[in-house]
C-alpha cells in the first residue's frame, strides 16, 4: 500500500534537528519533520517554584503552542481568545511529563528550564516532533549549565495509527485525520515506554493491533534517538552569558 | 502483597450505581467506587452545533468537574479561578471521546446528548468512574429518546497502576500518588481497546510490564460491564417528560 | 387553596439532613427540602486571610454552585463560561453573611471555615436550604476544631411569597416562578432577623402584607430549627483526621 | 443624640437631581445626596434581546460602577481585574429589578432602555440614590420615546439603619460602616414595597426594629419623590435627534 | 472654511478646568474642551510598585476610561466584557508616558501617583483633554504630598489634523472622524516634544502638511499652557487628610 | 560615533526577507534585520465581517505576537496570562492601520486579509520589520486571490532615535532601551507618511531634531522599499489551491 508522500508504512519521515536557532535561549532547537516544524526552547532560571523550594530539586516544565497559520486554515489566536484549549493544555501536560522523565532533579539542582515548542508549520505530529526536538534544547541547557549528567537517558517520540486498516508509522496530517486509530509513544533511548496514549477515533482496535503498533513506535523512536543524538554531536552553540552564580 | 484496603491486587472496589439520582435529567447515574463517587448526567437537547447542522448526525459531548471538597483539602473553584485547569480539560475530552465510541450517530439523529460527570467524593479513579456510570446514563438518555439501537456496544474504564514494583487494578488514591505508572484504560463490552493512556509517573515501564497492566484492565473491564448490564436492567426511571418533536 | 403538591399555605415541604456525606470535610451535610438538595461542606484551614492576620478573629466564608442540571434544562457551567454571574455571587455573599452573624470570631480563633453549597436537584428555595444545611455542617467543622463555642446561635432560612394574592411558605420552583412577591428570611434560633430581603416581582406589596409574610417566615424558620438540633442530636461524624497544631 | 454632620434621626440629606447632565443620553441625571454622586444615564435602542422578541413586550436593564477614585481611597478598575465583583452585580441586579416595577413593558413596546448609574463620588447610600436618579432619566428617556404611559408609578430609594442601637434615615458612609443593621428600601410613590433588604451586620434585629426602620423609609421616600417631581417639572432637555421608527 | 462649530482653522474650543472636583482625591480637575468633559484624579499611596523598590525614585501611572454612554450610541463597559481593549490600552500609555515626563521621579520619592481619567462626555479629543487635565491633577497631588518640585514643567497636548485638504486645531468628533490625518501632540510649556502621533487615516500625507499640522499643534499647547497656569493660580483645595509618613 | 554593532549613525541592519516560508499561507514572509526576525503571514477568508457585510469592501487585519524566548529572558505567553497586553494591543493596530493605507478595498472585493506577525527572534525594531515584511505577504495574497491591483502602493517602516545626544536609523535593542527619542515612522514607497509615533522617553526633543529624525526615517523606508521590490520580483511561491468562487 502507497502512502500519501510515498512513504512505507514503517517509515519515517525526513528529520532534521537544527541546534540554537533561537539565539538567547539556552537551548533551542528547530526540528523539521516532513512539513512539520517546530521551534524548541528551553529557558533556565535560578530558583524553583514556591512549593519546591528548600528541596534541592530543579523543575522542568513545557508549553505547546501553534502559530495562527501554521496549519491550512488560520486559527484564533489563544491569547486573543483569553483561554487556552483544552488540545494546548493536554500537549502542554504531555510533552513537560515526557521531559522529566528523562531529568535528574537532583543533579539539576534548584535550577527551573522551562521549555517552549511553538508549532510553525503543521503536517500531523505536532506533538510528537515537539518532545523529540525539546530533548535537544534540554540537552543543551543542562550543558550551558554545566550540569549534564542531569540528564539520564534520552527521550524520543512517535505517532503511530491504523490508516484504512494498516498500521503506519509517523502519520502526516491527511493520515492522521482519517486513522481509525490514533497513537502517541514517548521512548526512551534505552527501549523503555514513558508514555503511551492510544484512541479509537473510529472502531476499537484489538489486543493483536495494538500490538503491531507498539511495534512500529520502537522502531520509530530507536531512529529518531540516533538522529538526536547525531545533532548532539559537537559543541552546543554559542548561547547567552552566563549569570553568575547558576552554576 | 496486601493493599491499602486489604483487597487482593487484582481486585476491583465495590461499584454500586443507581440511575435517575438526577430527577431532571434524561438519564442520571450516581456511580460509587469504594470511596469514589461520581453524579453522571446526560441532557438531551434537540439540534446540534451549528458545524453539524444538516449532517443527519448527532452529537455527544461531555464535561467534568469536581466538588471543591471531594478531596482530602479543598481545591478553588475553576469558576472562581475564572478557567478551566488543564487535567480537567484533560479529562472531559476523554469522557467525551470514550462515550462517542459507543454511539452510532446516525441513529441518534439530529439530537445532542450533553454528559456532565460531577465528582462528590474522590478517592482515586474518579476519570473511570465517570466513563463507567457516564455510559448508563447515556443509556437512559437514548432510551428516553426512543432511540435505544443508536447504543452499538458498552463502554466501561479502569485504572491500573504499578505500586511497588507489582500491578494493581482499581488504584485508590494512596496507591495512585505513590505508583511508578499509571494507566486508564477504556474498553468495550466486546474487548475492545477504546483508549490506552499509560504514563511512567517514576521508572519507564518495559513492555513485558505493559502487557501485564493490559490484561488487568481488561479483566477489571469485563467485570465492570456486568455490574453496568446488572443496573441497566429494568425500565429507566421516569425522566422529564418528552418534548413534541424529539423522536 | 391547595398548592401545587397539595401542602396549606403555611406548611414547609418535608426537609431531611444527613450529616457526614462529604467524608473527606471537617462539616458536610446533604439537605433535601421537597425535591430540592443541596450538600453542604465546612473545610476548616489554620490561619485567616491576609487582611485579618493577628486579629485574634477567624474568618467564614461561603461559596454557592448549581451542577448544569441540577434544573430543568441543563444551564452552563460558570467555569465553562469563565465567570461568576450575578445572581451566584449574591447567593453565595448571603451564604457567608447569614452565617457568620452565629459565630463568635473571637472564640473561633485565627482559624477559616470555608463553606461550599453545592446544588445537586433544584425545586426552588436553594440559597435559603443551604444556608440551613450549611449551618448543621459549620457546628460540626466548629466540634470537629474544639471550639463548639465559637457558635452562638442557630441560623435557620426559608422562603416565603405571595402566590395569586395569598402569602405562602417555603415556595415551590413553580410557585417561586409565578409569585408576586419573593421573600428570603433568614432567623437565629432566637427569633431575630439576620437577613430580609423581599423583592416585588409583580405588583408592590403593601405593609399589611409584609407583615404577614414576615409572620409566616418566622413560623417556618422556628420549625427549620428544630430539625437541625435534632440533625444535631449524636455524635459527629468521624470527619478527617485532626491536623496537629489546630485547636 | 446628634448625627456625624448634624442631622436629626430622621432627616435626608441635602438632595439635588440635574436633569439632561450627560447630553448624549435620551434620559440623564446627576444625582447628588450629600457628598454622593451618581451620574445616571439612560440609553434607548429600539429592539430587545433575541430572548423577547415578538413579545410585544420591551425591557429595561441596569448597571452600576464607581469610579477608582470615587472613595477615600483608590480601587482597581473592575476592567483591569478582568471581572465584575459580587457587589456591582449586586447591586446592577437590584437597580434593574427596582427599575422594572415602574414601567409597563407592553406600553414600553419593543424597545430596551439601558440605564448606567456611575457613582463619581462615594459617602454612603450609593445604591439608593443611583436608584432615585435613574427613575428621573428613564421618566426622560420615555419622554423622548413619545411612550410617556409606559412609566405606570414614581421609585425612589432610601437606606435607613441602626447606629449605636438608634434607627436612622438615609446613613452617611462613616454610619453605616458602624451600624448594626443596614436596610435598603425601594417605595413607589404609591407607598408599596418594591424591594426591602436587611442585614444585621452586627447583633440581628427584632421585629419592633423592623417596623421602626420600615416607618423611616417611607417616610424618607415620601419625600424623595417630591424631589423627583419638582426635577421633572418642565420640558425634558433636549437630548439626541430621534431615530425615524422608533416612536 | 468655516467649522462645523464655527471656530476658525487655528482656535481652540473653550477649555475650562475645575480643581478639586472629585474631593476625595489627593488631586482632581474636571476638565471640558467643548462638549468633551474628563475627570481626572490623581491618587497617591506611599510607596512603590515591587519592580522599583530600594531605587530612590517615584512612579507615575495612569488609566483612561469612557462612561458607557459618553458617547452618540451606549458602549459596552469593559467590565463587564472582561477585558479592556486595544484602544484604552493605547490611551492609557500615552497618558502615562506623557505625564511622566514632566515629573522628576526621584524628587517625588518612593511614592506612586496613580492618574485616573474618566470621559463623562465625549466630543473627539478625549485622549488629548485627558493629558491636559490630568497635569493639573497631578500638580495638586505633588503638593499634597509636599513635593511640588517633583514637577519639572508643564505638559499640555491638543489634536491636529487635515479636514477637506486644510490642517486644523483642535478636533470635534464630526470633524475627526472625517479627517484624511489626525495628529496628537503632546508638548512641554518649553515647546518641546514629549510625544508626536499622527497618522493617515486615508490618504498619506507629505513633508510640508506634517509641519504645517505641528506649528498648529505648538500654538494650540501654548494656550492650554496659559489655561493650566491660570487654573492652578490659587491654593490648593483641601483635599484628604494627609497621612502620616508620607512627606 | 561607532555603535555597538559597528554601523553608522544612518546604516540599516542587514536586510533579508524569504517569501513562502509558511507554506499553508496564501501569502507568507520571514523577515530578517539584523537579529530581529518575524514571522509574517497573510490569511485570506472569503467574506468580510459582519458590519461590513454587503459593502462591496474587503478588510485587513493583524495581529502582532512574540515567542516567550525571542527575548533574552522569558516573557510568560499572553496566552496564559488570559490577556493581551496593551503593547501587543499597540502594536498589532499599528501594523493593521498602515497595511490598511497600500489596499484599495473596493479592489479587493468583499474578501478579508489577517496578517500575522510572529516575533521569533527579538533585537528592537520588531514592529517596522513586522510592517516591513507583512507588504511582502500582503502582496503575496492579492497576487493568490487574483486582485493584484488591490495594492496601491508600498508600505515599509523603520525606527529611528536619538542615542546619547545623536540621531540614528534602525535601532538595535541595546540603543533603544537607551535611547532619549524613539520614534518609529511608516511609509508609502511615494514618500508619503502613514504614521508617525515619536516618544521621547528621557528629555523632550525640539522642532530641530525632530526634522532630523524624520530625514533619517525617510531615506531608510527608501532603502526597505527597493529590498522589497527585489524580493517581490519573480512569481509567488505556490500556496495553497485556489478555493473556488473567491476570485
Amino acid at each position: 500500500m502507497t502512502r500519501v508522500d510515498g512513504r512505507k508504512p514503517d517509515e519515517l519521515r525526513q528529520v532534521t534537528i537544527l541546534r540554537g536557532w533561537q539565539e538567547h535561549a539556552e537551548g533551542s532547537a528547530l526540528i523539521s519533520a516532513g512539513k512539520t516544524r517546530v521551534l524548541c526552547a528551553a529557558s533556565v532560571t535560578t530558583g524553583v517554584p514556591r512549593w519546591r523550594k528548600g528541596s534541592g530539586l530543579g523543575w522542568v516544565t513545557a508549553e505547546y503552542s501553534m502559530l495562527p497559520r501554521a496549519t491550512n486554515t488560520r486559527n484564533d489566536r489563544e491569547s486573543v481568545r483569553g483561554r487556552i484549549g483544552g488540545r494546548t493544555h493536554e500537549i502542554s501536560r504531555l510533552i513537560g511529563r515526557s521531559l522529566r522523565a528523562c531529568i535528574d532533579l537532583a543533579a539539576l539542582g534548584e535550577n527551573t528550564i522551562a521549555i517552549d515548542c511553538d508549532v510553525l508549520l503543521a503536517d500531523g505530529g505536532t506533538r510528537t516532533a515537539a518532545i523529540t526536538g525539546a530533548y535537544v534544547a534540554l540537552v543543551d541547557a543542562t550543558r550551558w549549565l554545566g550540569r549534564p549528567a542531569a540528564i539520564t537517558t534520552s527521550i524520543a517520540a512517535v505517532s503511530v495509527g491504523v490508516v484504512r486498516g494498516e498500521p503506519m508509522l509517523d502519520l502526516a496530517y491527511t493520515e492522521d485525520s482519517t486513522a481509525d486509530t490514533d497513537m502517541n509513544v514517548v521512548c526512551t533511548g534505552a527501549d523503555g515506554f514513558v508514555e503511551v496514549q492510544g484512541t479509537a477515533e473510529g472502531a476499537p482496535f484489538d489486543r493483536a493491533m495494538l500490538d503491531r503498533l507498539l511495534d512500529l513506535a520502537m522502531f520509530g523512536c530507536a531512529q529518531l534517538t540516533e538522529i538526536q543524538a547525531e545533532a548532539l554531536r559537537g559543541p552546543a552553540p554559542a548561547g547567552p552569558a552566563r549569570p553568575e552564580g547558576t552554576r
